[in-house]
């Protein structure tokens, strides 16, 4: 492992969070995306992130970034995928690992938002940087195949929730309406959730169970090491 | 994405199949390795691997790499993570993309075998050089949460297969014996084998049935891009 190319390494970071989509009402992915202020691609929208200095861990240089230009501090970043096409940047090779993480629409709402960071709906971005549209849309579909077996859904919930907000987490993030019933008896039966024997406040009739996540299943969603960042 | 830090690129292949353990003559995940020939850790067994030039793909530089060391060329590669610890090489920084495969018990007899390049099985490894131990640990993890929820226990078996042939599999990942009726009601209600409707041949009384894989379910383990390699 001596004698290596010497190429240029850089993180980047996509954040999805879960709100109304103003056309439709219904809950949709958006993403904060930042406006590039040098070439390439100058003026250009371009996943949060930057370069990788000598001596940072790449998790802990994606969440500093992330935090330099957006302000967002999610709990923890795993690692999505490492981009490396020798032609994906036009300023000579760039090998960008990238992070991602599902934030709550409160912690989203703690970010910057100026002329030069916005929130766009994933399904309908403008032409972004280098092949960011192309991480973007991997992270949609890992987000997609991931939300069917695992408890991802959780990140965009509180502790407590109904069935009709996990319901609405799955129709937002695979993009289709799913059937009621169907969907009670497919999570009663994976034993994902529980009841906790609570029901929503202020409703005079029938007020909706609140259930939450059953923590002995899928613990190991973050992988054998932990969190990447505490 | 320009004046990034200028570090150094390398590719590792974790390649795992199924062999008979010599000391239970019980199935059990096996790897190559190979004995390093130039400092650091000379004389160190590693994981297959090498350089990244500069114009070559990621993917494609992990088949290279791996073909020229050992011979293997699995059907594909998917990238499994990247490690970049600052401190994981002595000699200065070292960004290291590391893919795995699963290959069956043929497939891995190809492999070239002498002084230089052996199989390990994989609870039993020694101490590799830089943190390929960790890295091990971190493949073999994926592959017993992967196991429980996609078609990947097929990469070690033929078309066809019996039931026990499969649990055979799930039980050398998963390092533990399972209750071979509560597999069948498991495997039969989960909808992703199907019944061939063959047996297998030469066995007089009650042979066993042949199954194969529902293509139709999680066709998409390859992610949005298909293979990383043809």
């Amino acid at each position: 492992m001596t004698g290596q190319l010497q190429a240029a390494l850089a993180v980047s970071t996509v954040i999805f969070t879960l709100r109304p989509d103003p056309a439709s009402d219904l809950s949709t992915l958006w993403l904060p995306l930042v406006r590039r202020t040098r070439e390439p691609h100058l003026g250009q929208w371009a996943l949060p992130g930057g370069d990788l200095p000598a001596d940072e861990e790449l998790a802990a240089a994606a969440a500093r970034t992330l935090r330099e230009t957006t302000g967002l501090t999610p709990k923890y970043l795993e690692q999505l995928y490492t981009f490396g096409d020798p032609g994906r940047s036009p300023g000579g090779r760039v090998v960008s690992v990238v992070y991602w993480a599902l934030v709550e629409t409160g912690e989203a709402a703690l970010a910057v938002v100026d002329e030069n960071v916005q929130w766009f709906p994933a399904d309908r971005l403008p032409p972004l940087a280098f092949d960011h549209n192309r991480i973007v849309e991997y992270a949609l579909w890992r987000l997609r195949t991931k939300v069917e077996y695992s408890r991802i859904a959780h990140a965009f919930l509180g502790e407590t929730f109904t069935l009709a907000q996990l319901r609405d987490v799955h129709e937002a993030v695979l993009q289709k309406a799913l059937d009621p019933a169907n969907f009670r008896r497919t999570i009663e039966s994976s034993g994902t959730v529980v009841d906790t024997g609570q029901r929503v406040a202020g409703v005079p009739h029938r007020p909706p169970r609140l259930y939450r996540y059953n923590d002995s299943v899928n613990a190991t969603d973050l992988g054998p090491f932990g969190p990447a960042i505490g």
